[in-house]
């Protein structure tokens, strides 16, 4: 059966769409995305609609997120197989913004993102979460939706916009769902479409790393030195040699660890050749 | 005739009871206020009164928006009278948050406020304008409102919110008042009580500057020097030494002028012993 999904540009219209939605009282769920679509975003689109009864997705490349070094102008950008797929999955809505009606002349409101946002990828990436930080509460804005959607594998994401979504009194849930992963362990990303073939091989390393502290945890290991060593030497016997960082973290403040329990979280940023991948996961799972 | 008027204290209280409001199609208008209310604050009610079904004001004294050497200590707060003023206007919903309610423990996102917030107010008071816009966000998603309503007096302040809202796409509209005066002219304020009467009587040369400079205006003077120089006059010829600024500025960009037009302001800040005040004007009205 064709299921009818609407395409919209315009955010003014967005807002209003789902603002009148909202006032004849159906829930509204929000998969925020950047577009080249995989099926980490669909299984976000698969529990907006278990749960909501309007499924909105956002595809949009948000420039304030890059440095001005990284990967903006070469992010992979697939419009139409993702609304194909979002199609598929029987989306709703899709808002699909302009770059300048997101960002207009004289655009200069930005948030400062919460403490959270220091370290790891905040501290690798500067000027990161200002980015994301801003873009979500836009779009939180102009789809005013009962919950939203974001995959566990942006983990110090989620975190960063559930703090900011306490800290302004936005009225949105924010729901945080498991990292899809490919068969040998891989964590669903866009940007794995820029690894060759050897680097694809060399990226499962991270979530074997993953794996094996796990193990460990299981075995009765605590010691964070001794989960960041084993998640390291994955690393190196992969041949990756470009460790942004390995971090054992507790899980809500994301400050390091002596020793794990039960909401400690391991998390990798490592390149390969120029592909950045990140990964993570609870060490008690 | 008794007219009920509810006060709530507590954040999510609020706001379900503001979007089980909307929801029910009701037109909500909103209030800001630190309280210490006045004749200013309460044209505003009486303007969301008029506007909307359902008028609701807040009282916050903001410390994020006061400088460590401040007044937020000692700025007055008289909420049993203020709650009797709203009271008898027809208000129909009042939020008191308690401090640590708006600033838990932890807190730490803030807005960045847009470029408007650089000069003149937020040259003078750094970090006024951040906090501002923070409580003006909060308040936004916690009292999810139709229309907000300001008073002119806060003429940057205005613009800054203005602004914010654009760039951030909140879904509300901001009327800006006119400054409601005491009859010699005082743009009135919170902060006139702290006026011993010696300085209650200088204070008047603020708004006497105004209107000569909007004399000048009907009188075809364009040059922005010669406004700023009969306002400076004004306020010397009072015994005001301790001018922040005086400032003849497009009304959009706060940007100086050198020629004015229909859109153009003045500003002062200006101290009378310890006092600061601040006052404005369209030069064409």
């Amino acid at each position: 059966m064709e299921v009818p999904m609407d395409v919209v540009t315009d955010g003014g219209e967005m807002q209003r769409r789902v603002l009148a939605l909202r006032e004849a009282g159906r829930r509204i769920g929000l998969v925020p995305t950047m577009g080249a679509l995989h099926e980490g975003h669909l299984s976000l689109v698969r529990r907006a609609r278990a749960a909501c009864d309007i499924a909105v997705a956002t595809i949009f490349v948000n420039p304030t997120q890059f440095g001005p070094k990284e990967d903006f102008s070469k992010y992979p950008r697939t419009l139409d197989s993702d609304l194909a797929m979002l199609k598929s999955e029987g989306t709703d809505l899709v808002f699909v913004p302009e770059k300048d009606a997101i960002y207009p002349p004289g655009f200069s409101t930005y948030v400062e993102p919460p403490a959270v946002a220091t370290t790891l990828e905040g501290a690798a990436r500067p000027g990161h979460f200002r980015g994301v930080a801003t873009v979500v509460l836009k779009l939180f804005h102009l789809v005013p939706a009962h919950i939203a959607f974001f995959g566990q594998k942006d983990f110090q994401q989620s975190l960063v916009i559930r703090r900011m979504v306490c800290d302004l009194d936005l009225p949105i849930d924010i729901q945080v769902c498991p990292t899809v992963r490919e068969p040998d362990g891989l964590a669903m990303s866009s940007r794995n479409r820029y690894l060759s073939a050897p680097e694809r091989q060399q990226a499962a390393a991270l979530s074997r790393g993953l794996r094996a502290a796990q193990q460990q945890y299981r075995d009765g290991v605590r010691d964070a030195g001794v989960f960041r060593q084993e998640i390291e030497r994955s690393l190196s016997d992969a041949g990756i040699q470009q460790i942004d960082y390995v971090a054992v973290a507790d899980g809500y403040s994301l400050q390091p660890v002596e020793s794990a329990d039960e909401r400690t979280v391991a998390l990798i940023a490592a390149r390969i050749g120029t592909t950045r991948l990140i990964d993570n996961a609870y060490l008690s799972e």
